[in-house]
């Protein structure tokens, strides 16, 4: 018996004919919530242009990837590459991994967890790192010649407490969606179908409320994240890399990430007032200091009775600012994340120090180059701003994301073509 | 200034009025999905005969933590539990864990993260590890004459491979909601009040699609997890401790918590067949095997054309059903985790090694006592269980949850009135 695994659509019109057919499950009166009403598709469109999940607006989950490349010659990282393209394609519809009819005495074409669930607004996007140009000195695949200037090794930033084995990549996959066993679900069937090609080397799955806040979402500290984020209307001047070369990454962009571990615990003990002085904003209105409303320009030169800015030298949004870096600018992804408890030792009063939890912010930023973009704004904050008494970054990297592509295309095929 | 932190309802009405005003975050066009529809309260009671999150229907997203106890004696200890009760009332309402005026000058009464989110159905529930009441030997709090015969160690499992420091612990709390950041949100604050009576030793997240699956969520490994749960109807029976003593546990339950880690990268390389047969249970309808539906009951007396059980005699379904364990039944209330990626040596073939994603189900279990509950069922199952191949237990806890209380009680007073 070969049954054919529906995909998650047509699982679900195959459930309500069983609920026609009187075995309709909830006549089981399980302990399952009541059924939520029925919602749109969920679905993203995968080609275009542009790869999804960079101005896609963001969704609830978070799972990413970076994978090592295992494979030894070019031929076998296209293959790799395209199977990767094909089976995003079918994930982001809500179909199984793989095409075809399931046989019962071979393994699953889909591991099979997502049956039943909508597309849940999956996007996959695809990085390139640095080591898949160049990796101790060798050009395995023969692209060398075509690594972007953009894709520039980030500098050690001040206060950088990097873990290696947590860092960098030769490719990664940033898998979002609506629903956490989606993300992961699509990541798991893209290194099941790697094997052999590409081995995985870390991963960080993220969660964020921006699907179900009024306005801008709260991170772990509290405050508003992402209230300078370009708009809709700019992000495309900011994130898209053009004609400025290569050629093969024309409307792609690039993607840094950090993996900050945020000291909760002690933020926590801090008085209001301060946390907005470190921020440069009001806790719950998001109003710069001395301001009103969330989205209303701050006022850098702003002095209060002695003299001192209202908004601090040392405060995140001034330094932060696009005004303040000669118009530097990056459309902010950020995930939190929570990795369990360790030990944590305090270094300033009140010295606590114990079992904390790590938790934090997994900050994904894209940008058309950031030599000119985080790295530019990061080395000025990663020295002075306030907020790094509470952050640390443990982790890091650097992606090329190819632009989007075409059915009978795979991604960055314009790459292996140059 | 001393803004008052509004409740998160509050917050709703408040941003409702800054739209009426002309100040609508919309009028930005961010990058932020489209408003959801308005949903109802999605608020879970918190005072009743017994607690919430043990037969409540399950949320999306939970948010587990272990303490040890640092209070030295009972009235820190009643503190503790007291303060713990009063927050965790507020929290479930969708209010700030501190009542009052917020001034500015001090530490936040809530760190603020949820605000602008509903309550999203959280629930907090308590557990009393055995450690509360007895301590190397030391009844701390006067309470060692009150343990529940039920609370008993687990025995050592076969194949078990318990990491110490993420086991056991005096005191639980199980968070769960439909947004991980309002799970994660209560038990930063319950862990913050507690600060010099309590201390963090281990926490576990996790998600589950119970709330937007058609019928009975998957897990990891795609199957259907929950198929033989009690029903709303027969779960009171199985749950719930009655007057067999001590008194102060009457409506109360067990929990048992076991951290599952699954290898995942070898069960997909498996053959369906082989997946079911572990099973006992069709993948993709979860229906037993040698039968057509999901509830229909099992036939365990079936053999094949050779004389074999077609539910064989290891699988899962076999050895957990009821029927075959003298009725012994649990509520199971499990939600699957992801922790990250780490090196793994494989023990049969195809002898993969290296890195994977340290994921897998953090299993929960009600019932009214577990040496006839979880113990007498996975003693055997520990054993046999085909699905043994894949799992290995590296975390566990039990705890006895006290009944609910009502308005100005606190949870476990019962025990020290006793």
């Amino acid at each position: 018996m070969s049954p054919k695994i529906p995909s998650r659509r047509g699982f679900l019109a195959a459930a309500s004919l069983a609920g026609a057919a009187g075995i309709a499950p909830a006549a089981q009166a399980q302990l399952v919530p009541s059924r939520p009403q029925a919602e749109p598709a969920q679905e993203e469109p995968f080609y275009g242009r542009y790869q999804g999940g960079i101005t896609t607006p963001m969704q609830e989950a978070l799972y990413f990837a970076a994978f090592d490349v295992a494979a030894t010659n070019r031929a076998d990282l296209i293959t790799l590459l395209q199977n990767w393209t094909k089976a995003a394609a079918r994930l982001t519809s809500g179909l199984p991994a793989e095409p075809g009819t399931q046989d019962d005495d071979a393994p699953g074409l889909d591991s099979g967890e997502a049956a039943g669930l909508t597309p849940s607004r999956l996007t996959i996007t695809f990085g390139f790192g640095p080591e898949l140009f160049e990796f101790n000195g060798q050009d395995r695949f023969g692209i060398a010649a075509q690594r972007p200037p953009a894709l520039a090794d980030l500098p050690r930033f001040a206060g950088d407490q990097l873990v290696a084995g947590q860092c960098g990549g030769a490719l990664c996959i940033q898998a979002c969606a609506n629903d956490p066993q989606v993300a992961f679900h699509a990541v798991r069937q893209l290194a099941r179908i790697s094997y052999g090609m590409a081995t995985l080397k870390w991963v960080q799955d993220g969660f964020s409320t921006a699907n179900k806040t009024q306005g801008t979402p709260r991170n772990l500290m509290g405050f508003k994240d992402g209230t300078m984020n370009p708009t809709a209307a700019t992000a495309d001047a900011v994130v898209w890399a053009g004609p400025e070369g290569p050629a093969w990454m024309e409307n792609g962009s690039y993607m840094v990430a950090r993996r900050i571990r945020i000291a909760l615990e002690h933020w926590d003990r801090m008085k209001i007032a301060f946390q907005e002085q470190t921020f440069g904003r009001k806790k719950l209105s998001g109003a710069p200091l001395g301001g009103s409303h969330e989205f209303e320009t701050p006022n850098f030169q702003a002095t209060d009775a002695n003299g001192d800015y209202i908004i601090p030298d040392t405060s995140h949004v001034r330094l932060a600012a696009p005004v303040n870096n000669d118009g530097s600018q990056i459309l902010r992804r950020s995930y939190s994340f929570n990795n369990g408890a360790n030990f944590v030792a305090e270094r300033w009063p009140p010295w606590r120090q114990g079992i904390e939890v790590d938790a934090g912010l997994f900050f994904q930023a894209y940008q058309k180059d950031p030599r000119t973009g985080f790295t530019k704004l990061f080395d000025k904050m990663s020295k002075i701003d306030a907020l790094n008494q509470f952050t640390t970054h443990v982790g890091s990297g650097v992606f090329a994301c190819p632009p989007g592509v075409q059915p009978g295309e795979y991604i960055g095929q314009k790459l292996f073509e140059a």
